[in-house]
């Protein structure tokens, strides 16, 4: 086995974790213990349940045996030999999986479909002290080269994965090459959970997502509603200062549309079912679908005139809602939906003019992507996999040209890219352009795509200076990807503190005392004049709750207005994130919040 | 027949054109002629097919009876002998009809169900001169005492409107009390038909509606994109000011939802059909729906949090884009279509909130309109149909409660309304005002409904001040009623010549040489610098060319550029439907702009 080194060290911990629970669980039976991601987990049948005060016992005995230095020692066995060896230990899960590798030549049930005996009838066995495994290794020569580890979890799995099973306790944990690494990883992990945008979600109230509704499918609340409408109207502006035309179309299209542009042929699994119009009409004997993407609308939009060279390029975006179907099982709060709002846009150029217009997306996205603090993207160029080309609309030709002219794109621009095999779509390659957020994590976005499908599928045609019609060429991108998506990531990119210029509540203003209500609310009224997001807190709770409230919500600047404020002419702010204050002018107040606006801070 | 004097003049109109037909053919078989809107038909079969070139012939001689001032005289006759009379005449129709009455009582086929006897055996005939016609009555005493007459097209129309029965030809005519009302409302005809927005939507690259995508489902081509986003923006930034909260929600919802919120028990026929997820996923046997509204989202966005007595009015908003099935006969342009934008708004509030809620939205329907030039709004309180009380959410009590507190604001305001019996919504009473349009036609938008039904059924509760749950009170409405509606109106409203600041296009800057492109160049850029909407026209065709298709795009404001212009310190503006030109300077001309955009000219 090719594997390497941080998995060994995963694996041999996950042994030395099954050595501890022997010496602290004499008569404990074992089942497996793989690498997951990060680590490694070992399942066991023990006399009681496991409580998580167990997991600190059966970490000290593990750093016990570590400390002795014991060698993992391997053995060549003839499998009798080494059924006989656990049938002595007792070990009924071992002498299962030995039984079945005598007959099937694997552990796998998945692929015991024929009886298949082991060819050299040879299982390896490893050793650490007392506690001896079933293994094919490798492991690493003693527990000295052991890294850095901890244990993180108790669960129940049944044995083999079949509920039919006796369920087993499960020991995750996760292991690193050294402190460091181990150390930095849980510092990413407990500030992850800080920034998950679902538990951000539902703190902030900023979206929901409802059994009634359907899974996949977000209900946006007011205040995230506000950060999408300032992205949307921004992405708006670009879009028309780039020469873009904002169209709108429908969410539901004939059948006969999606015939055409190839979707139910190639997309089909990834669209809802349609809708049976017969049930409804006897004469309209059609089917609707609900839009998986745009793309064929605007397309006969481009249809609906005579276009002429001169019109070229074309450039359509809307900020389209799609659905597409996903198995429940894969959906994840924001960032994994069924419905979702691409802010999709669509290219028709001539040939002349189509490396142009790639360079300008790509330049259109970097500088969107920096507005919203993705300084770093890593970019790839999405290819087909030669294995499967059946998934892909044939034409051989065309896909290698294209193929290599975005290729040739990126190395002229000195951006450094990855080859994503497999990642194109299945009408042709694209440049994929993934954020790198705050904590190092990727996330999908920008998507520069070739259609080299609807052109053709739609007959699109222009009449060229010579008078003859000629097929444009057609380019699909996103460059946030969709909004669901995006802010779901900008929730935890920001762990829910929005800059200024998208905070849903840019200043909060807290009431100490009845008194002053006329001045708070007169103050808040010369925000609004100013088109600054202000909220009242009036109401009955203490002033203590009130600041924790508003510092819990991240409101960028909290203005606590007691006796001292309201006889003031200055302004005096707490920052977000600060606990002291600092005084200011309302004029320079009011500059200073704009400025931030302006500029996307 | 208690008809009123119009609808006499109109159908002894019809009487003078048949008396007329059987001058020119004598051997002419009658159908019957009915009064339409604005006017009537008669149908006729004749020996040859008539021509567009016979309708002023049939016009001359009407004129010529009406002129002898001839008697309608009328004679009650026994039906056989009634038959015997059109025997005698050969007039095959006329006998059908009459062997009807005899036999059922009524000429109506789809209330011939049973036989019934007619009861005095007794029928009225009509004569005018040679002309003598089965006829109810009444009529006026003589041809001098009609009114004004046109006759406007011919068509073909089964007999009884069956296609199994022999095709008649048809003789449309509109007819007033006199020639000016008549003058005024062919003048208005061929004002309306100008304006028809299908035409206008052709003509300026608007829209479509496409077959390829499927009936009533509006593709919006980006010149009336960019009308729909100015719109958007200002609905949405008033509805910030007056206090509500935006939010999005998904197209489709489980079905469960629309269960519970009653649309499949009452509105289902409104709905388009299920999508079958058991198609897709054996786990997930459910059904999703695309919703016809968006009411039930944001009452689960209220119900996502405890809300308290505290947080209420809340109010959510939203363009939300629903989709409700109609038989395509029905469809009409952008006017009446499939899938639709609303401009939704819900208000959840108490009951002593509920009056002032009220009152404030209907201050704002008055401002918006008036925004768009509908100074006039005609108001309707649009209450229950008492005969079909089982189309509407059974509670007595809440309904008649409901439509007296409405009719009492309507009446404290004094807003002059007329009761729209049968115009409530299945669940619950309301206030409707249609915009009056620039050529006096009523358009549906502005709708204030009281719901009564989500409410309770999705057992929506706030903690009052006592600390007990109560039920909040619903509103909902729309201000402008739908996108498509909405647009599709002001297109007809201002002709298709937008006001300044919804004009896709608001300067169009015509080049008159090649040498002066920079000039024209530097000069749009600036436009764009102000935020205003400039397009160039610099193609090859000729000034005169140019000019006429700025025109014809309605811009309101057009500078073409020549030698004089490219040197000049001043601008030269020609306003939309003006042939002079003025001059202005650069500053002076941005802040015209400026200020009609701002204060919504």
């Amino acid at each position: 086995m090719a594997e390497n080194k941080i998995e060994i060290i995963r694996h041999s911990t996950a042994h030395l974790i099954a050595a501890a629970v022997l010496e602290l669980f004499p008569n404990a039976k074992f089942g497996v213990g793989p690498t997951v991601e990060n680590g490694f987990y070992y399942d066991f049948d023990l006399p009681r349940s496991l409580t998580p005060e167990d997991l600190p016992k059966i970490d000290k005995m593990a750093r016990q045996i570590l400390k002795k230095n014991i060698k993992f020692v391997c053995q060549e066995l003839d499998i009798n030999e080494a059924i006989g060896l656990f049938q002595k230990a007792d070990q009924p899960y071992k002498i299962e999986l030995l039984n079945d590798i005598k007959k099937f030549g694997t552990t796998d049930v998945n692929k015991q479909t024929e009886i298949k005996e082991l060819s050299n009838n040879k299982v390896s066995i490893y050793t650490l002290g007392r506690f001896v495994d079933l293994c094919r290794g490798p492991h690493i020569s003693s527990t000295q080269s052991l890294g850095a580890f901890k244990l993180t979890k108790i669960a129940g799995a049944y044995w083999r994965g079949d509920e039919k099973n006796k369920m087993l306790q499960r020991i995750y944990g996760v292991a690193f090459e050294n402190q460091q690494e181990l150390s930095d990883y849980l510092k990413l992990q407990e500030e992850a959970e800080k920034r998950d945008h679902r538990k951000l979600g539902k703190e902030l109230d900023l979206f929901s997502i409802d059994d009634y509704v359907g899974p996949g499918l977000v209900l946006w609340h007011p205040k995230l509603s506000i950060v999408r409408e300032q992205i949307e109207l921004y992405w708006r502006r670009e879009h028309y200062q780039r020469g873009y035309q904002y169209v709108y179309t429908p969410h539901i299209g004939l059948s006969n549309l999606w015939q055409t542009s190839g979707h139910l042929e190639n997309f089909q699994e990834g669209m809802y079912p349609p809708m049976l119009m017969a049930e409804k009409d006897e004469i309209e004997k059609t089917k609707y679908y609900v839009k998986p993407m745009s793309c064929p609308f605007h397309v006969r939009i481009y249809k609906s005139q005579l276009r002429s060279y001169r019109d070229l390029p074309l450039r359509f975006c809307e900020l389209g809602s799609v659905y597409r179907f996903e198995r429940s099982g894969v959906l994840h709060g924001m960032l994994r939906v069924r419905g979702f709002t691409q802010d999709d846009a669509h290219v028709f150029c001539r040939e002349d003019q189509f490396v142009d217009e790639i360079n300008k997306i790509i330049d259109f996205a970097l500088d969107i992507n920096k507005v919203f603090g993705f300084d770093k993207l890593n970019v790839y160029l999405s290819v087909r996999d030669p294995k499967i080309t059946d998934k892909y609309i044939q034409n051989e030709h065309i896909w290698k040209f294209a193929e290599k002219i975005l290729e040739e794109i990126l190395v002229k621009r000195k951006i450094k890219f990855q080859k994503d095999i497999g990642g194109a779509k299945f009408y042709g390659p694209a440049v994929d352009m993934k954020a790198v957020d705050s904590l190092g994590r990727e996330w999908q976005g920008t998507t520069i795509q070739l259609d080299m499908n609807l052109p053709s599928r739609f007959q699109m045609t222009y009449i060229d200076k010579d008078g003859k019609e000629k097929t444009p060429i057609m380019l699909h991108h996103t460059v946030l990807g969709s909004m669901e998506r995006f802010v779901g990531t900008l929730i935890e990119h920001y762990a829910g503190a929005f800059p200024v210029w998208l905070s849903p509540v840019q200043v909060k203003l807290v009431l100490v005392n009845e008194k002053h209500i006329e001045f708070v609310q007169k103050l808040a009224s010369e925000f609004k004049k100013e088109n600054i997001r202000v909220e009242l807190d009036i109401s009955n709770e203490t002033v203590g709750n009130k600041i924790r409230k508003a510092a819990n919500e991240k409101v960028p600047y909290m203005l606590v207005i007691g006796d001292k404020e309201a006889v003031s002419d200055k302004l005096i702010i707490r920052d977000r994130g600060s606990k002291d204050t600092r005084e200011i002018s309302k004029e320079e107040f009011f500059k200073e919040i704009k400025e931030k606006i302006n500029s996307k801070k």
